[in-house]
């Protein structure tokens, strides 16, 4: 059969498609996905899931004007597929090619490059009321597709309870497949569940007579009407009241893998004119056996083959990540205390701590996506005594700014922050990439901000942050973890680590680029430099008597960060050494620029930057020759 | 009579006295609240409302044990009447008196310094959780009390949400009084006025009746059935099944002036073993005419003369303060451009928006206390076309950090950010400064970072940032505008501007210290020292050359901000002038430092902090000394 999907360069290509058409386009869209994850690491079974949803709304809506906005984004892939990327779509997630998320420069079609979860629905809002209120442009539709996972996080009921009040027309898609990237938690979960059984939807009446009959026919019967009503409530019969009750109409749930019912439901709800929220089911790796028999494992699995359904790993590194020594350490550090305690927000996989979960449920909470909760709460077990972890990646603990603030710092309560995939994480790009926690967690009074140099470092910095009398953050990037050789000075608050000495000059090291920091001053020694590498440790409180006897001894310093440069580590040393009065005139710094860097392997991203140890070497070399230490010179 | 307060030295002192010794307590906090407003400006209607649940939750629990927490903590005071601090109580928001907000530092019945919304909920779980596993503290009751004005926000959602999944016995009480600061917004609002409608509530079942009548008898009993039941739910005869729907139990509504109800019913919820809401009806203002008729005038009433229930204003300042220029700008702007709009989280009043809200409803948005959702809400706005404003104080703005960094900076849209209160904020304290925002903005790439010196810049910088092709943050600081002098130059991007010339050194201000620099400079003239005053305008892009030209032509350079030095304004001056490779030695900082500060009179904790005319002015000299600059050598 002739291939259809090749051939549709944006979505009015699809207008003249037939229903069975749309389906082969489906299955051809189900094909090309699973062609790609068999070589490369990417979000597999949430994109599966959506592909009926992306025809549907793409030929019932003309989204050159309406107004489309993928909640998070992971699930964009089918939408990419049909909106003029098909040629491009090999080169997804990598350096130069298509992003893994939404992205404006790419296509008129995306909207928002994101990849945060939960601001879709206040998006699509503000797009809504913008169309309103511009000449021209009113009767705009505006859509907005959230998953299940992303739905319990805060902002999402703030922006459903202001479109309810302002009876704003809104189209609001709940794609629930039963799954955030870990299984679902919390009390809203429950009542998804309690929905998905819903008669309307599973089509009997037996449970609507089962509660008829619970409550006596005799006795008042307002009463008895009174106790019935609250019981139908209970089961789940009344189709979703609880979005009725702020202001939304509530319409589903229906089968989201039916192009012909979604299509119709999908043009209902345009002659609605006010915020309506479409419940969607869907099967999360629909059409791919071993991603609806796994679906946390295959969100984001490693390539492998694919054979008929069944899984050929290609390659298992066995070599530890950062996450690994991390995960590991928490499980140590629990197994020693029983005051520890680990928070995470729905990163239980990524985070690396099922086994933590399996060997300690009571003390293990995931709340789903719900970073403000998570951090607050946190706080809550810290001033009863315990001593709580919170393991959230870089980017995604933004989310919390203000309870870090609040809750934590102000209180001076001994929470421990454990920031993984700090720095650029490669593939997944901007809104992935952790460049400023460095900058924003050490403005925070009382804060201690660390940054493990490697494996022993890392797990003795857990240790440390465990028995610190206050709030403690340590950062780490989300690659293989190095071990440094030799003899090591244990973690002590403030004290950085001389790896190497120096007599020309020193790279000061903020954590995970240690390693290449140590190369560079190798190649500078072979070259007849001889530069020094401190571990620093300790962005906060600095060692600031280390970094200034440095300053002071040696013709040059180099600060290196895996950080945005604007109010990083390097910031925190100029403003330490400048207020022990010295001159910061031979103190150069590496980090990451004030501009969003795109998505890529982190090795080539860094490269880019002069963050690998040639670039560091380099800014050495120049320094040294403005310092004039020739490097002849130096050559005993 | 006798009175009975003062002798109230901890709740135990209630435990002995009869209802009626109760209601007179509760009438001698209403009268003691009513002598304290009379003669400060405080916190007033909330507290009021709060009398006799205070008394109430005081008699009923135990809290030397059990935790309550008060939401935002505004209406904190009948508790920190009866909690030991009645003797104190006339200090209240007083340098070094007691704060106006809960302050673990004065009571141990005051568990975590608040003065945000929302987290309440999280921290009482959290404290719930950290009981039960800490050894023999199992069984300590946890109390959340929050207001209809904080419910909206997502993170209370979170936690309800997780506490319904995990069912961890907790209690919430919801202080509705129908009022946030500003009157309340969204679908949530609507629903509460349902359940206040409710017949449990008002005791009668003629609503009841309507519904079961107004479905036709003929027909399937089951289908009519389920419509009596969507009916009777959106009548609000469910009482309360949104919150039963996120997995907790609801109690209510009740009345929470009559405290041997609230006695009863708090008794009734200790015996529930999983997560209650008990829905409690109060009048903000109760007991004060004036109060009840305008609870947004006396949410913090300017010192007023009590006679009998009239309000007799005892000064009222005719000085026009920042946010006076900033509201008056933003009503230029939105009549001069129909695509300018204005957002706000409940701070309608605060940034004195009612005019605006007035002559421009469709473009005035109140999303309530919802920071998060304002700031993406704004964004669509922005994409859509339209100039958004986001009017927020600083430190609440920090609750949209991770939305400012996705919605707006990465999608470099031209969203202007009004950050009222930067800077000390005097009588409300550590959690209402505005100490972080030019720290955190300025690591966003595209932010623009901006602060007026005066009442000149800062409308000429709404202006300005309404033209300008991305986003633009603007701070001021919350007291009475200075208007300098003289020409003035045009705001220009990352230009700024230089105030007076000076030969010896120079003050480079950031914002709203202008004047006492300016005064400053004068005063150092007189001991015969020419030190000239820069008007940085931009912290973002700064305006490099003329800072390089300050240092490089003159002894010295003392940067000023009302702001944290960690990651500040004058460490982006540090950047800069290292970036360019001159030295730093003759820079000074001035700013707040790495602490929080206590709350007071703005203008005393500046004069501690050395941040007023003879501060700056005193810096100035040990900086000359530095470099040599003999005060007297200078004299012509």
């Amino acid at each position: 059969m002739e291939k259809l999907l090749p051939k549709i360069k944006s979505p009015q290509d699809l207008q003249g498609l037939t229903l069975v058409q749309l389906e082969q386009v489906a299955s051809e869209m189900r094909e090309t996905l699973c062609r790609l994850v068999s070589h490369r690491a990417a979000h597999f079974a949430s994109n599966l899931g959506v592909v009926e949803l992306t025809i549907a709304l793409h030929t019932v809506f003309d989204m050159r004007k309406d107004r489309l906005i993928w909640d998070t984004g992971h699930q964009i892939y089918p939408h990419k597929l049909i909106t003029g990327r098909y040629d491009q779509f090999d080169t997804i997630r990598t350096k130069g090619g298509l992003m893994g998320y939404p992205n404006p420069a790419e296509s008129d079609y995306d909207l928002f490059m994101t990849g945060h979860a939960g601001c879709s629905v206040s998006t699509a809002l503000g797009l809504k009321v913008g169309d309103e209120l511009m000449p021209g442009q009113q009767g705009r539709h505006s859509v907005a597709v959230i998953g299940d996972g992303a739905f319990p996080s805060g902002i999402v009921y703030e922006a459903l309870n202001n479109a309810g009040g302002m009876k704003t027309k809104l189209l609001v898609i709940l794609n629930d497949n039963e799954m955030s990237i870990c299984p679902r938690v919390g009390g809203l979960a429950d009542y998804l569940d309690r929905l998905r059984t819903n008669p309307v939807y599973s089509g009997f009446k037996q449970e609507l007579l089962k509660v008829l009959n619970r409550v006596p026919l005799l006795g008042d019967p307002v009463e008895r009407f009174a106790a019935q009503t609250k019981e139908a409530v209970k089961a789940g019969l009344h189709g979703g009241m609880f979005f009725e009750e702020l202001g939304m109409q509530y319409i589903g749930p229906i089968d989201g893998h039916n192009i012909r019912l979604l299509r119709k439901y999908l043009t209902m709800c345009q002659n609605v004119d006010v915020p309506v929220l479409l419940h969607v089911v869907t099967v999360k790796g629909k059409g791919f056996g071993p991603a609806v028999d796994d679906p946390v494992k295959f969100h984001t699995p490693a390539p492998f083959q694919q054979q008929q359904d069944v899984v050929v790993p290609i390659k298992k590194s066995t070599t530890k990540n950062y996450t690994d020594v991390a995960s590991e350490a928490i499980g140590q550090a629990m197994r020693k205390n029983p005051r520890v305690t680990v928070m995470t927000a729905a990163m239980c996989q990524g985070n690396k701590l099922e086994p933590v979960r399996e060997e300690f449920p009571d003390r293990f909470f995931d709340t789903g996506i719900c970073e403000s909760h998570a951090v607050a709460f946190a706080a809550g077990q810290a001033k009863a005594g315990l001593r709580p972890i919170v393991d959230i990646y870089s980017t995604f603990l933004q989310r919390s700014f203000d309870q870090i603030f609040q809750e934590v710092s102000l209180q001076n309560l001994p929470v421990t922050f454990m920031l993984d995939r700090a720095g650029l994480t490669g593939p997944d790009g901007p809104t992935h990439h952790g460049s400023f926690d460095l900058s924003y967690m050490r403005i925070f009074p009382n804060m201690a901000v660390l940054a493990p140099g490697d494996q022993t470092d890392l797990a003795a910095m857990v240790d440390f942050a465990l028995q610190h009398d206050g709030p403690v953050s340590i950062r780490y990037p989300k690659t293989t973890v190095d071990q440094i050789e030799g003899q090591r000075a244990p973690i002590e608050l403030g004290q950085a680590e001389v790896i190497r000495w120096g007599d020309d000059g020193y790279i000061v090291c903020c954590g995970s680029l240690l390693s290449d920091c140590l190369a560079a001053a190798q190649r500078l020694c072979n070259e007849g430099l001889d530069v020094g590498v401190i571990n620093a440790r300790f962005v906060k409180p600095l060692d600031t008597a280390t970094i200034l006897k440095a300053v002071r001894e040696t013709g040059f310093v180099v600060t290196v960060e895996e950080g945005a440069l604007m109010g990083g580590f390097g910031s925190a040393v100029l403003e330490a050494v400048n207020e022990a009065g010295e001159s910061t005139e031979a103190i150069y710094r590496l980090g990451l620029p004030d501009a969003y860097v795109e998505h890529g392997e982190r090795g080539e991203l860094l490269a880019d930057l002069g963050l690998e140890a040639e670039g560091i070497a380099n800014a050495c070399r120049q320094q040294a020759a403005h310092a004039s230490l020739a490097v002849d010179n130096r050559v005993p």
